[in-house]
Order: structure tokens, then sequence, then C-alpha cells
């Protein structure tokens, strides 16, 4: 592995965090192609850059992503900053030949969305979107179990996506409830990871219908004082498959007792699938070969040296956690800049991800079924 | 418990069965203050009917439903006959003077309901429609805790109630799939059972949107060829409550492996409560007064004697079944019937259901949200 | 159904409502080649008598149970009060003829037990016992599994029935904390069940291993004062099987929030299953012969017309509770006076049973392993 | 954090892995008094010891532990060997002043563990056991349940440990099957798992009876042949703690279909949890405080900042997995070190455990109750 790709990183929170502890475990985890190396991070808050370089091994630090994304020793820019800020940084980026490691929501819109899929396609580059739950091990065998034809004709997709953090009027107010950061509520939040499975394991949505709601409308700043909320807190959507499938994905951060629920169920004319992102590591699967007596929803402990990415850790049985899947992700990642199998989302994902969301946007503005596209 | 009172039927099958070991169980497990007695059967196929009311103990049978009606001898009506005969049977009842415990989905649309309840208020009488999964413990247990403010603000209604043995394009046509005799598909016949429980526990429905599919256009016929389905084969509704909750509901008779799923979850601000009719004697409790690091969904068994109905049956953890509510609510019926307490779900009720269902028809047709009413 | 069978019932509490609703339950639902007539009920209590005969329809009562069961119209005996009066009862009604429903603990112990079964065998008459788990349509399955093979070699047999109504020391004293009328505690009460679940899904028990708890020694008496415990409070039991198979039972009054679980769990060579009394419709069902990544712990539903009495009831979904297995075994016996297939567990099997729960308090005390029979 | 521990390893396998991921996560996600380095990794097989010092970052290797372990420049020993080698290990390591961290099963027997606390005693130096899953944060949420007196007085422990990679007769012979090597079989492996669980959250253990079985007597060699096991297959004991409450421990490796199910269930007086280690992330738990129709056993997510380690990681919802106890015992162990609190579980745990695993197999062999100590 004498070959070194040199990553800059923006942002230090949450996901900059989860990213840099991705591409640390995907180094000891997995066999790579190539040795990532953590370069480069990049905050506004220099002590607080600095302390996340520290803690994570990141070389150098800057304040500047401008500068961070121009320099001739970085391959990768793995962007993990807020959304509003994600279309130029990948359009700067891209056009200094750097391959993109982006996070989700990809963008405010599909007007940013199309800008930066044509960047990362004029440079040719890798441009990944992370939607990291495509790469838990039970989504992967749901995955499987699609495309092997084992569930049938898909008839239904219901996806959810329910957190709780808002349900209390008095949570304070903060940047992701404001239109002009965050593009938009749960419904971009949580929609865009719905949608994602969705378009990964059902297909391409035709047309789409939405009602949204608003439930609190001032919360409280933290100076005092009152603070509008410009985003949906709760967001219901309907989705016509171009395959003739329906589908539902409701969204909200509203929902009591449900901390980071991400759930789907398939059903198919042969069989169905369900998964719950509290029990990332379980899929329920139904399958109509098994005798009419013995039929059941069985619940499959993804761990197994089968499954996708499993064997990498720990023997079947011992559980991984929701870090995992951004390690997943890094390999991979890695492996494609390195001519490996492309990896998917990519940045066309992203577009037809937000088209989707846009047009459900649309749909709850209007009162109204759209088609997308 | 000298009083009696006098009951025809009109249906024999599956609905006939249940409701006549409603009857006879009520008496048996309930204190009432009159003796249902079981005076007659009614039914096209006489030999049919007379088998039937030979098992159950029906005194006499007829095959003539409006003389059933009509005889003096009969103080209740029990209309167990398919969706497209309730309302002359109900009119006719009515008019004769004869209590009315209606087996939903009450009528092909609001317009038959509104006759129906006219009919039953012009002449004084009970009128039941029968949601019997109000009175499942469990979901009395849910209402209790909705109406004490247990639950707080109430954000979210999400509901679904999934079959599947449409599931498999080679399962036969027959009569609920035609509109003419059905009204509608899962819209209306598991719909209905929807809307009811989201009306029972959150309140009325303002507007409307609902999507539609039909995967299945041509089915069999028993005697060789096919026949054109004319209803609905799966129906999403999102729902927006006059207390501005927001609300789902999706059915269908495609979700392979749900065999008769009725389920729903609600979220408030202090709690939230899931319930699943395949595990009909436990409710999902969540609530925030209990310290945050023990915060949890709790698994109620309502079987105990503090729980509705409970305390009638066995000792706490011996579970009832899918019929007992049917007895519950003859119980509760007879209760009416004899100046006990109204009885609810009511023919109101019954057009309240129809009116949101009619406006979800009209929304999915015109692609549209509609407003109830 | 020309054919009668009246039958005399001796206990009009609990099981008494249980059997009745049993006997009446099984003419509606079963094609039975006789009729059964509630012919005389027994109980010292003549007011109780009189009131539960009025409201099930038995014809007549008495206080004798010593004239009921030598009556010539009588053809059946139901035994349904406590332990300590089965062995008289049965010994009288087996030498006036009668065929015998045995409630169970089946007797105080295993030499009661003998009694009885050589009254049965001499008089020629049907003995069963009642353990109605055996009927609930899951168990039937995992019998069938076991069976078939489908689970294998067996190796484990992990039982537990627990429940908590004695977890508070203040519950009063009952007769059934008492020795002279129980014959123990859940021991026999609830290790009767397990160990009849065991015999009748993994075989014989060749050797047990016993440890037993008294958690509180005295509790208080209605009218005041405290009473003495003689039975146990918990029961822990090794089972080493004739087939080689390792086995644990463990019973107990005393696991707070567990309201009546009869769990058990089997493990073979091919498969698994797993049942809970409290998800009575449910089995857990593992094979191996799933592809490797697609195995699973599967939920049936065993509400399908292919398992075993459930077509008697409600379509696929629709669940079952507690009292319907006291219904399949009035039926089953009905069949077995009538020429039909014999019925199980027998008299045999409940001297059987007695043996290893006699070897197992004899293991208690002495603090040994003790071999069985 | 300029302070620095050198830590030399020794074992590169399974627990080599873990233990390295373990000292190098505390490093990031928790704020340490010291720098663990990785400085010396020790294993008999030259190049498997290189690659995984490179893998992992270990500075150097050595193929000689007993240089290793009296290095000056060493200040832990991180003993992750086979079982049969920590008594030689650890004792010599303590003589040489190191502190240890030890890998569980402690060692082969009571004897060895007492040689092995004595030398840490007399050392002075911390002694730490892995038994890792003490450092759950859903387990941590039983033990603060247990202490502070919301399950009242215990009356049961419920524990097992069920794997099923013997539970196919051709899976082939190795070391965990020997018994100069491995010390016993899962009585030893995962036994050692439940009593220290047991002891815990319980207490003390008075006495113990056991039975063991040995399903399959011989296994295929790799080369041809078999050979012959000279462990235990399945372990089941009851166990009288000190308090009075009485325990019951189920382990095996033939329990198909269970991968890693480290379980328990704690019922006392007011309350109860259930844990399941292939659920890690949640706690089972139920209260008599709630009202009587609201209780049930709820299901808390122990990802909350609450929660102890919890806040080190994820937002809440966010589970982690397997690993993650062991960064939880690398930090506390390094805490230790530098003189914060005491670590547990420590050498007096791990000989006390083998007391009671020791008095457990005393009593299978001898089909008698054993006191233990």
């Amino acid at each position: 592995m004498s070959r070194q790709l040199r990553i800059a990183i923006i942002g230090h929170r949450f996901m900059g965090r989860a990213h840099s502890n991705g591409w640390l475990q995907a180094a000891k985890f997995f066999d790579l192609p190539a040795q990532p190396v953590l370069a480069l991070a990049c905050g506004r808050d220099a002590d607080a850059t600095r302390a996340f370089a520290d803690n994570w091994g990141w070389e150098e630090t800057t304040g500047d992503w401008r500068e961070a994304v121009a320099r001739d020793d970085i391959d990768i820019v793995d962007i993990a900053s807020p959304t509003h800020l994600h279309r130029d940084m990948a359009v700067a980026a891209a056009a200094a030949g750097k391959h993109l490691f982006c996070e989700k929501p990809f963008a405010l819109d599909a007007a940013q969305a199309a800008e930066m899929l044509a960047a990362a396609k004029a440079a040719g580059v890798v441009g990944y979107l992370n939607h990291n739950y495509r790469r838990c091990p039970a989504v992967r065998l749901a995955k499987q179990l699609v495309d092997s034809g084992e569930l049938g004709r898909i008839y239904h997709w219901r996806g959810s996506y329910q957190q709780d953090w808002l349900a209390d009027p008095e949570t304070p107010m903060r940047w992701q409830l404001k239109q002009e950061f965050a593009g938009g509520g749960p419904h971009i939040d949580l929609g865009s990871h719905g949608i994602d499975l969705a378009r990964y394991l059902v297909g391409e949505v035709a047309a789409v219908t939405c009602t949204q709601a608003n439930f609190v409308k001032e919360r409280p700043l933290p100076g005092g004082g009152g603070g509008e909320v410009t985003v949906d807190d709760a967001s219901i959507m309907s989705l016509e498959f171009e395959s003739g499938a329906l589908g539902s994905l409701e969204v909200t951060r509203y929902a009591t007792g449900r901390k980071n629920r991400n759930a789907f169920e398939i059903y198919g004319s042969e069989g169905a699938v369900c998964f719950d992102l509290e029990r990332m590591n379980e899929l329920q699967f139904f399958s109509k070969c098994d005798p009419a007596t013995q039929q059941g929803f069985r619940t499959v402990l993804a761990t197994d040296p089968g499954h996708d990415y499993a064997g990498r850790w720990w023997p079947p049985g011992h559980i991984i956690g929701y870090e995992h899947p951004f390690a997943h992700a890094a390999a991979d990642f890695i492996d494609a800049v390195c001519d490996g199998p492309p990896i998917t989302p990519d940045f066309a994902d992203g577009l037809a991800c937000m088209q989707v969301l846009d047009a459900a946007n649309r749909s709850a503005r209007e009162g109204r079924r759209v088609e997308v596209g």
C-alpha cells in the first residue's frame, strides 16, 4: 500500500468526527489499494479546528476552504460542512481536480445539485454522496433480495425517518431550522435519506404527492426572544415509482420516542423486507418460498461473513454500530479512486434525489400531485 | 335478566359467525341488563342459512330480509351482509323501529351514509356501526392516554392496514373486487377501520390527499377467463386533522407477509403509543414522564383487571383473540338499548368516516388535496 | 349429530368457566361426532354453583360429587376442582365407567397418579389430562417441526413458566400456597405444564437436578395474622433426556412483569423453535435450510388454514386467545370418546409427568441429581 | 496529555484486534489523563505479528513474551493470548511491575487465579480482567437500577450465553475444545461472562448445582481423522446467591440460530430488567412504579447522553457495536493507572468467578450441590 491519498476535510463537528473515524477505520479493517492520509482539516473556528485535528491526527489545519481545495498536495476533498456550502465547495474542488466525498443532504435544491454534477463530470473526478445507510450490511442484503428477484414484483415501499428532538416546543432555535442554511427541515435532512434508499432499492420516482406541517412556528433564541422556524417540521410523501410500485415516506422530528428510526418496508409479490436503523444489524425478511405453514418474517442478523462488509469486523453475532458504514464508504471510495468499481450514490444520484424532493416541496405548496423531472 | 332483546341477523358468513358468537359470549361473560335472544337468521341460501342457524342457535330462518326487519317480535336488526345492501336494510329496519347493529364498511358512499343516519335519527333507534377494533382493551388504553393528556399535544397519526391476500396475481376474482358490491377496495374496506380509529383517537379530519394504485387489473374468474378489477388495490392518504395534527394512512391487500396488520402510531409532545392488531393484546407506550435514561416504548399487555373489558375474561397474561371485541360491542350495545350510555361509533360516525373516504377518493382521482365535508 | 354425551363438571371457578366455554365453543366451531350436553354442575357452594350453572347452561346442580360421578345419565366427568381432590374423583368416576376430562396438575404426587392411571385403565375409559397448551396451533407446529426432523437432532430444551402474582410479599395467603391442597408451588402448578411440553416435544426425562427457593415464608391471612407458606416459590430444574438432549426448566411466581409467560426454546442440529404463551399465536422458527445469509428466526403467525385447529376459527391474521385450546381439547376428547383417534396427554402422561416432578422435588431436598422412575 | 503509557500486547488474533482498536478508539473518543502508546506486539508467528503490528500501529514486535513483559519501557501488559498462558504471563508481568489488562477467561482454574491475584497484589499494580460486557451502556443502566433499589429485592437472575458454532457435528476440532488449552468449554468461555455479570449485578454466589453435556465427542481434524473433544459442550447451572436470590445460567455452543446471545433477566420485587447482547444497545425495564394499567417492559435505547459512555460517541439513537466496550475499558483502565477510580472487574473478581466455575464443575462431576469457596 505504498500509494497515498491525501485528504482535506471541511467541517469538524458531528460529520467531521464520523468521517475522520471512517477514514481511519477503513485503513485498519479493510485491505485498501491506497493509504488515506489525514492531511488537512479546514474550519472557521481555529481553536476548535486545531483540537479536532489533534484528536484525529489531521496533519495541518486551515481556516480557508478555498485555499484547501486548491492545494496541490490534496487528492480528496471531504465535504462535511452545512448544506448551504456544499455547492460552492464541490464546484471549486472539482475544478481543482479533487475527488469528492460529500456529506448529505447534497444541496439546497436541484439547481445546485445540477451544478455540482456538471462540475464533477467536467472534471472527471469521483463524486460520492454519502448516503451512508446504503452500506449497512442489512440494507445490502435487502438490495440483493430485490435484485435477485426473491421479492418478486415490487408493489410497495413504505419508508419513514422519525426523530423526536423537536417534540418539545421549548427546544431552542438552531441553524437547521432556517431555510437558507439547511434548505429545508426533515423533508430534506431525513427525506434525502429516505428517497435515496427508495431509489436504491425500488427505482426511479415518476410522481410525488406531499403534505407538510409546521407544528411550532417560533422557537426560543439562545440570547432570549424567539426566532421563526422557516423549514418544515414534518413531511409525508406518496411516491409513484416508474415501475408502477407505490411508495410512501414520512419524515419528522416530532415522533416522540423515536431517536433515529430510519425504517422501510418493501413488499413484493414473492416476499418482503423490513429495516429499522435503530436495529441496524437486522433485516426482516419474509419469503413465500417457505412452506405455507412456516412462513413468517425472519430476523436476519447481518453479521455473517457472507454479508457485505460484515466479515471485515467481528465474528457472527457481534454487531456493528452507527459509524461503521462510514468506514465502508471510505473503503469503497478509495477503491473507486484507485480505478476500482465506481461508487454510488454518486452526484447523479444526488441530482435525482433532489429532483424528487423539490417536486415534493412543490406538491406540498400547491396541494397537488407533481411529476418529477 | 328477565328482559329479552330479540335479534334478527342478516348474513351468515364470516361476519354472521363473528356476530353470533359475539351475542352469545356477551351473555356469558358480561352482566347484561337484557338477554339477547338469537331469534331469526336471514339469508338468500336457504340451506346454508338453516345450517348456520342450527349451529348458532338462531330460532328461525327466512330468505326475505324485508319481512325480517319488519317483524313485530324483533327488537334488533344485525346487518352482517355485503356493503351494497346496508343502506336499504338499515333504512327499512329503522323505519320499523328496530335498533341497528351494522357491520362496516358503513355504506357505499357518504350519500348512502347520510340516508342511513337520517333514518336512524328519525326513528330514534340505537344505530351502532361495528368498528370492532375500538373495543380492543389495548386500543381503549390508547384512548385513555390520549384523553388524559398523557401524550400531550398530538402531532402525528401514522396508520396502516395491511393484508396480503391479493399479492398473488392469480388469486381469483371475487365480489370484494367489484365497485358496485364493495364500494371500493382496501380504501373503504380497510380504510374505514383506519379512519374510524384516527377519528376516535385524534379527532376530525379537515383535509385529505390520496394516491391509489391498481396493481393487477384482471383476475381469473372461477369459471375461466378473466374479470376486471374495478376497485383500488392500495391507497395512501395524508390526513390534516382539525387540531393541526398530521396523519397518514396506508391500506393495501398486497403487503406480502402481513395477514391482518391494522397498526397505528400516535406521537404527542409528551408521549406516544403504537398498536398492531396481529398482537392485539399489546400497546406500546412511551412516556416522557419517565426519567431520561429510563425512557423507552413499553409493551403493556392489556389483560389486567384495570384494562377495559379485560377483567371479564381471564386472569392477567391470558390473552384474548380476534372475536372478543365483538362480544364487547354486543354487551355495550345491549346496555345502550337498555338506556345505558350511548354506544359509539354510531351512524353519525359512519357518515363522518365516509365523508373522509369520499374526499380521499376524489383527491386520488383529481390529483389534488381535498377538504372534507 | 344425534348422539349426545352428557357431562358432569366438578368445579365452577376459573377452570369451571374455561371448561364450560370449551365444551360450548367446540360444539359451534367444530364438526363433532356427538353433541356435548352440559348436564350437571357440581360444587360445594350451592348458590355459586347455581349461578354458574345458569350462566353456562348446565341443566342441573348438585353439592355431592360422589353422587354426580355415579349417575347413570352421565357419560363424561370433567374434573375442574383443586388438585388434592383429583385422585378420589377420578378413581370413583372411572369405577363408574365415566370418561375423564381432568384438569392439571394431575395429582399431588406420582403415587396418586399411578392410582388414577390404574383406575382408568381398569375401567377402559378415556382419560384425558388437560395440558391445554399442547393444543395451541403454534405449539402443534413446533411438534411437527420436531417430528419431521426439520430441527435435526435435538440438543436443548430451555423452558420457563414465569408469573409474578407473588412478587409482592404482602399478597395474602391462599390455598395454592399450602402443600396439602396444591401438592406444591409453581414446581407442580407451572412445572407440570413445562414437563408436559418437554416430554411432548423432546421425549422422556431420564434424570433431573433441581434447586428450589422459598422467598417469602409467611403471608398475611385474610382475617389478620400470618400463615406459613408450605410450598416452593420457585424451582429450577435441569433435565437429562433419554435421547441425550439437555434441558432446563425454570418456574416461578416472582418474575415481576411476567404475567403468564410459558416459554420454551428448542435447539436442534438443523433448526430451532421458540414459543411464548403471552404471544401464543406465534412460533419463532430458525432453519439451517435457509441460505446462509438469509437465516434468522422467523415469526410464524399460526393462524393459517394449514395450522392445526386454526382453520376452525377466523381468517389468517385473526388471532385466537387463551381459551381456544380448551375448545380444541373438548373437540378432540369427544372424537376420542366416539372411537376417534386416542387423545393425549392421557393418564399415562400424567403419571410420567408426576414422576419427573417428584424426582425433582427429591433432588431439591437432597441436593443431588436424581434419576427418574 | 503529555504523559504516555506504553503498552505491550501478547496475542494478535481476534482479541489482539479488539484490544488494539480499543486502545486507539479510547484515545480518540475519551479525554484521557495519559496517552496510550502501542509500543510492542508479541506473538509466536513472526510474519503474522509483523502484519498485525503494521496494521494497528504497534511500534515494534517480538516473539518472546518473557522479554516483552520485562522491558523497562513498557507500562502496561495486555494479555490477549489463549487462556492456558494467562497465569504465567500475568505473574511475570506483575513481578516486573507492569499494570495488567487481561482477557477472559481469567485462568484455567481457581488455583491459577489465586496465583495471579497474589502476584498483582504483591506488586501493587492495576490488574484488570476484561469482562467487556460490564461496560455496555445498557448493562450499566441495569446496574444503576439494581443499585438504586428500583428493582427492589432481587429474587431471580436468569442468564444464558448461547452460540451455535458447534451445532454442526462436522465443524472441525480446534484448540478451544481441548481442556489443556482452554480450561473447559462454554462452561468457562461463556460461563465466565455469565458469572461475572451475575456477580456484578446480583452479588456473590453461595452454592451452585450444575449439569453438563457433551453432545459430540469426536470432531474431524484438519489433517484427517478425528480428535477427541475434552471439554463440555453445554453447561446448566443453578446459583444460590448469598442474598437469597435464585439464579440460573445456561451456556452452550449448540443453540442453533443464536450467534452471540449473552442474555440475562433480573426480577426483583419492584421491577425487572432484561438484556440481550445481540441487541446490546437496548435494556428492557419493567417498573411497578408505573400505574397499574401502564406497566410493561420498556425498551430503553441506551444511547442518550445520560447513559454511561454513550455521550462519548454519537447522538441519541445512533447505536454502538461490539467493540465499543473495549474502548470504554481501555479508557477506564488508563484512568485507574493514573490514580483515577479503581477499575473492576479486577483480579479478585477473576478469582471469585473461577471459584464459582470450579465449584460448578465439581457439581457436574459429582452430581450434587456444591458450596462455593
